[in-house]
């Protein structure tokens, strides 16, 4: 199946989700000098590729998926951004569907969370000979670091919501189940599902005026990967939107985790940090009370 | 400081948070012949009840419950209907500040969870030689019973995001954060913060609308007790609207903790139903996958 001409497929594929990391990524690749080959997915991706070599395609359509490989010589691609929607069966095409016939093939890839599926998908597009990479691979800075990265460090209030936040996140992504929560005076008051982050965030800006939030004490965004996660794939990620939403929300800052966290255009970012009195830490959540 | 006269004091108090649950418990005990005096929480108790004796009062103003207790001869005491509001430091009266000198009943008071600040409020009420009695124990045929209650039943996809639904309740409710999940396609999309079970629900309803959620698969809202919950509080509660607005959400039915939840309006829950095409099952989650 793969090319056997080796050094002819070299170039990076990004299969894009949805959300502002697969265009920052085909951004950041290019001004590094790649090439990039950019596999939008149905549904999910919304940007606009024309600036780029691109198809869009169904994430069910994997022989589609496999001869774009082979086409364009992709030797190495990164998934980024999010996959919402699962494949409706009438969506996935064979070769896809005759793996469909094992039952505990339909049910992770019908019923798994996101981390069991991704993980799927990465070794089916290994088989094709592909390597898949880490966006970080990419664009190297990308990783988030451990302590503050603005001007604002957490204090104990803070500290204190980063531990309740962070053992909600650890004890949801042990399930497989979402990367996100938010703590306000030590309490976790919102829990990321479907909504994503910037959904969560809007929802405690709400809840905040509303009243149903303390006025008085800010409270905290964690983000953290899924304990097993796959590095090469969805990675939390944080960006000057996040930072935004966040200080509408009302909350004292945001901690992510120091080298398994995305955060995208970093100095706009630590520069509206600093301008709005928000902090933006790297934790590392074995070493705090939520690492239980 | 409890009145020395056994006897004289009998009389119910209910302790009146949010939601609609206050109401309906005060109108069945009334029909049952008791005298109930309300105690309306300030900012948190919307309805009005000037059919009842009543006062509005905060809930930091503990020597005011006190005085209130022994003014109206108050021997059992329901607390009913939720606290979204953590006490202000400006809110909290003597003595109650004064056992604020504590830096554990501070943390418990003003940090801890719904559960942790439940038992304390109940350990305090108890102190005044008031009984603090479940709203089941007012009410009877409240609690919730094992399997449907009305005619459907959930299938095996139901049982899927059951289990789903209830592992992610489970998970949180160890961390005393939310009771309540919703689960779609054996996924995990939407978790209960502050925003409380409508609230969950109707962003379901809006992800489903935007396409962030399949539209093929039903899902399950599931409502468990915390481990360790005093039943005597917050315990979950559904009803014709969380009904109605599981039904809006495309959802296939409702699972609840059998024994440990508080089903309102039966009649009018299962008619509404059965009518709508929902089931409503209550479940022992320890015999369930989700009960890990």
């Amino acid at each position: 199946m793969a090319d056997s001409r080796p050094g002819t497929r070299d170039r990076l594929a990004i299969i894009a989700g949805g959300g502002q990391l697969p265009r920052y990524v085909a951004e950041a690749a290019k001004a590094r000098g790649e090439s990039p080959y950019i596999l939008a997915l149905t549904n999910e991706s919304a940007d606009d590729w024309s600036g780029f070599d691109h198809e869009v395609i169904s994430i069910g359509n994997y022989a589609g998926i496999g001869a774009a490989f082979r086409r364009h010589g992709i030797g190495r691609a990164v998934l980024t951004g999010w996959v919402r929607r699962r494949p409706e069966w009438r969506d996935i095409h064979a070769p896809f569907k005759a793996l469909l016939a094992v039952p505990s093939v339909v049910r992770t890839l019908l019923r798994g969370g996101d981390d069991t599926v991704l993980k799927m998908v990465i070794r089916l597009i290994e088989s094709e000979g592909v390597r898949v990479v880490g966006a970080h691979e990419i664009v190297p800075g990308l990783l988030g670091t451990e302590g503050p990265l603005g001007r604002l460090a957490p204090d104990a209030a803070a500290e204190a919501d980063i531990a309740a936040a962070a053992a909600a996140a650890l004890a949801l992504g042990r399930l497989d189940v979402g990367q996100g929560a938010v703590a306000v005076g030590g309490r976790v008051v919102a829990l990321e599902g479907a909504e994503g982050t910037d959904g969560m965030l809007e929802r405690v800006a709400e809840l905040r005026a509303a009243g149903r939030i303390s006025q008085r004490r800010k409270g905290v965004l964690v983000k953290l990967c899924k304990p097993g996660q796959d590095l090469r794939a969805d990675l939390p990620a944080i960006g000057p939107e996040t930072l935004r939403l966040a200080k509408a929300a009302g909350l004292a800052g945001i901690a992510v985790e120091a080298g398994r966290s995305l955060v995208l255009e970093r100095a706009a970012l630590v520069c509206e940090a600093d301008a709005g009195g928000l902090f933006v830490t790297g934790i590392l959540p074995e070493r705090t009370e939520g690492g239980r």
